[in-house]
């Protein structure tokens, strides 16, 4: 190995699209090289996103020459190697975390005003993609491994008082939802009522961290079957669609300033969801459904209820940083259930059935992460 | 009549959708009850807009029971009548004007805080609605005509420095573009690059009002026929689409922070326009096309690009009045052409083949209006 470490990257690998059947297999493999702003992180924890699985089975399109890959995008390790220019004051020993996005060109107007998620040229997903500043054309490795390596600009040291394993699916899932929340002034005077549609994994972080800023949280979903966690969560309101959505949402029209759209399927009656929100009102979606088809939207209503469908993807290292410590100072905690590391190929189909509540998390003990 | 006025309301309505055609008659008509927050107006001016004959041809949908109409909402004249209560410090021989919407509750949340334009229940268009705070279920009559009654507080008195006819389109077309130019902050720091999609009505003054705000404006064409005219306008560039907006775009991507379309229809490609957008941009419609339709859109640009596709519903009283302002304190000129109003079954044929530059201004010289 290039990597001159006395530790070997090794991880739960994909090779085709059924690997996510539990079909992962442990293999050895090569990070970028190691640049002077990159760090090695010994992983401790890594969550699993539905990024994760709509990738390994090829939802989102064939993944073509990044097999075998090694998903993960909610991170959090152990430094142990920096190099000479490292970032964010991170130091060997620290715990830190690494969400979706691993580099960006870190010079063009959107990095150079904290929006390294929207960067003009540089994007390098934390897998399925390759790098392009240092080491150009490696392939990117997630953390469904014992080793992380890359550039440092994108590791958040953990404050102290989280729990480092309910801080990882802050990384990708807390952060997805944290940024249209602050991007739309949540839980101040514009934007005190923010609705949550779908309470999964992204869903339950948009409860928590909408709560957290202040903002009164309304969740809608399909079945009451989550109520009592929607309200221990820290929900005000709870509006069950059931196949109706035009019907159970009478009486509540003009009622949010914000949804965010967790869950969304072309055949959501938008009109109606359109409805719930007030005048200058905003409907974002975080998610990327497999279909890539939009609900159909009339642009009257856009128009007569000045009313605004748009998107919002990942947030950025300093969104992650203001987020962690939103959690840090108001004691929001993730509900995770903790799966071995070992046990991969149980937890993503376990995962993919529905049955977290609402993250799980997967532990190497042998790197000190606690199950 | 019931008006109690020693002037008869006259003016030109339509009979069925072949009215649009240059069929509208010459009748008399029954004003709403007079209230004593109304004022009448002996109208000089009225600019022919698109909703006009989107409503006469039926093309938004069957007009009903509205029949026969006076349409018209770009409404300039002298006040002979006020009561009360009028608002806005009118006094008989002001001059006014009056835009497309003429009533609304007057009490919601929205109108409390000058958005009637997105009242929660009482907004009666200027014509093809029914009043319903005073003399309630009167059918609403517009600019076509010599006379108008209507509460005084969607009547704005015109900055002396306005030259009248050059107002009147500004009251629905100017405001229409001027309230998410404002909205979305066009001329400030976040929002300096404008797009105007389509120049005709609204979009010279897309184009006049986003260069009054100090905004630098680009207009989006399908042609290069009036790139003269936009430039002259003040437009700083022309992006000619031909049938290809995806190779007109080429190097043009993430230049625009707002884009206001002027002009849409289904088969717009979307992903193409979407392109021009900055991170964190808005492409707001203004016109309701009579399809119905939206063009096609996919989630992943929406988030990829933390962009927005909104719409915007003319302006709000408060907005027409700073407006106003701002064209008095810019020297902003519409750019119209004059006819007689005898003439309007000559005219709106004209106006609808796409003759206008830019905008087709009724006069009743009867009552002071200057061909």
């Amino acid at each position: 190995m290039s990597s001159s470490t006395d530790y070997k990257f090794e991880g739960w690998a994909g090779y085709d699209a059924k690997s996510v059947e539990g079909n992962l297999k442990f293999i050895e493999f090569e990070p970028k090289q190691f640049a002077e702003d990159d760090i090695d992180i010994q992983i401790m924890y890594c969550g699993i996103c539905a990024s994760d699985t709509s990738t390994l089975s090829e939802g989102w399109g064939p993944v073509g020459d990044m097999w075998p890959q090694v998903v993960g995008h909610e991170i959090v390790g152990k430094v142990v190697k920096v190099g000479k220019d490292t970032k964010n004051g991170i130091k060997e020993g620290d715990i830190v975390g690494v969400g979706a996005q691993c580099d960006s060109c870190l010079k063009c107007h959107y990095c150079n005003k904290d929006q390294e998620n929207y960067c003009s040229g540089g994007w390098v997903p934390t897998y399925n993609g390759k790098f392009n500043r240092t080491s150009k054309d490696s392939k990117s490795y997630g953390g469904y491994a014992n080793y992380w390596r890359g550039p440092s600009h994108f590791a958040i040291p953990l404050p102290k008082e989280l729990d480092p394993a309910e801080a990882a699916p802050m990384l990708c899932g807390g952060g997805t939802v944290y940024s249209p929340l602050v991007q739309f002034g949540a839980g101040t005077e514009k934007c005190k009522n923010v609705g949550i549609i779908g309470l999964g994994g992204l869903g339950h972080f948009g409860v928590l961290l909408g709560n957290a800023l202040g903002a009164e949280v309304t969740v809608i979903s399909h079945s009451s079957r989550k109520q009592k966690d929607a309200e221990e969560l820290g929900a005000k309101h709870f509006l069950v669609t059931g196949d109706d959505e035009a019907k159970a949402f009478k009486g509540h029209e003009r009622s949010l300033d914000l949804i965010i759209c967790t869950s969304n399927a072309p055949e959501m009656n938008m009109a109606a969801y359109l409805s719930l929100l007030k005048p200058q009102g905003n409907f974002i979606f975080v998610g990327i459904p497999e279909t890539g088809k939009l609900p159909e939207i009339t642009p009257g209503q856009l128009i007569f209820g000045n009313l605004h469908v748009g998107g919002s993807l990942i947030a950025s290292p300093q969104q992650l940083k203001d987020m962690l410590q939103l959690c840090a100072d108001k004691n929001v905690k993730s509900w995770i259930q903790r799966w071995s590391m070992d046990k991969i190929n149980e937890a993503i189909p376990s995962m993919i059935a529905g049955n977290a509540r609402y993250r799980y998390v997967l532990v190497n003990e042998q790197n000190g992460g606690k199950l």
